[in-house]
């Protein structure tokens, strides 16, 4: 096992540092979050932070630094209230990254890849076309992380469509047969198999 | 596309429901939470929710209800300061996600599962013997989510092991090359395979 602790990881080289650290939590969510601006200006952007925080109400969150990109998808959420959730998969990974790109705030990511805007139900955020799990999210509040000045979103989902073909009969949306991709690190992109679910366990006897 | 606006889910049956807001997120890190608690008793806990947060300092967040399963871990964690995050891979999956199991806090999940405890430079709580990643982190600070009253626990990385097999020039750490796994919902484990890196992307002229 290669071994560093927290004075060999200060004195790494920069960009050797973000590359191990992005990559040392684990396998992340792959999501492109949709905004529109209070001018109309629709917004893209890859997250790999979307976490469950509960299913009663049913509340996602995600993490962003508010003073570096992406600004527009933050400043978006405050002004609209709403954003989007959608998933990654296998055929979108190379354009899904390519969101990551700073463009000005008047420049829409949908224009700039190949990736299409569908607006449905009301919602005012863009969707993404074909993403196999679409959320409309309703913002709910921001907590502040001071020791990594960072915000924690906190949005509770108010629609959500799913390709029927991945819902178990128990509620499980399996990801994987509709190709949802998880994040490595900064930039790797993995494509994960279902293995095998095992239910709920209880002690051994 | 199957639709379900809040409405229709907040009358869905309670586990339907689960399942579906628990897969929705997108596929989740897979880790293996060890602790230990004042009296000497080692924990081990599955969790899917570690969260990169950033990388100077290196920091990572889980998010916990401290009113529910998993107390021990959270308890130990308040008692000592300090936890391992240790990477779930595809060979000891059917015993990590039995940790998930309430067992009573005098027992170990290492004595019940076929996990084996590994204690290493100086770190008072175990770590997982072979898995691929492992993390001696230290508590930082603990933030209230109050719209749905989880907390999210905030740590530092004081020592970090990687096989090194997995360590790329430039500090990326190919999870997949461990056989590391991601979390589907509650009970699904599925194994990534690492497709592509795309780089730091810049506005296309």
């Amino acid at each position: 096992m290669k071994y560093f602790n927290i004075n060999d990881i200060d004195s790494l080289d920069k960009i050797f540092r973000i590359n191990l650290i992005n990559s040392c939590s684990g396998f992340k969510s792959a999501n492109l979050l949709g905004s529109i601006s209070a001018e109309g200006n629709t917004n893209l952007a890859v997250f790999s932070s979307v976490t469950h925080l509960g299913s009663n109400p049913p509340t996602l969150g995600f993490i962003l630094r508010p003073t570096t990109v992406p600004r527009d998808t933050y400043k978006n959420i405050r002004d609209t209230g709403v954003f989007t959730i959608n998933h990654i998969f296998e055929d979108i990974i190379e354009e899904a990254h390519h969101t990551s790109a700073k463009y000005p705030g008047d420049v829409s990511e949908f224009d700039i890849t190949g990736l299409e805007a569908e607006f449905k139900e009301a919602c005012i955020a863009p969707f993404v076309k074909n993403s196999p799990v679409q959320m409309e999210m309703k913002y709910v509040e921001e907590v502040y992380i001071k020791s990594n000045d960072v915000l924690m979103i906190v949005a509770q989902i108010e629609k959500l469509f799913v390709n029927e073909k991945l819902i178990h009969k128990d509620g499980f949306i399996d990801l994987s047969a509709g190709k949802v991709v998880s994040i490595n690190g900064l930039d790797g992109y993995a494509v994960p198999k279902l293995k095998e679910r095992f239910g709920y366990q209880r002690p051994k006897k």
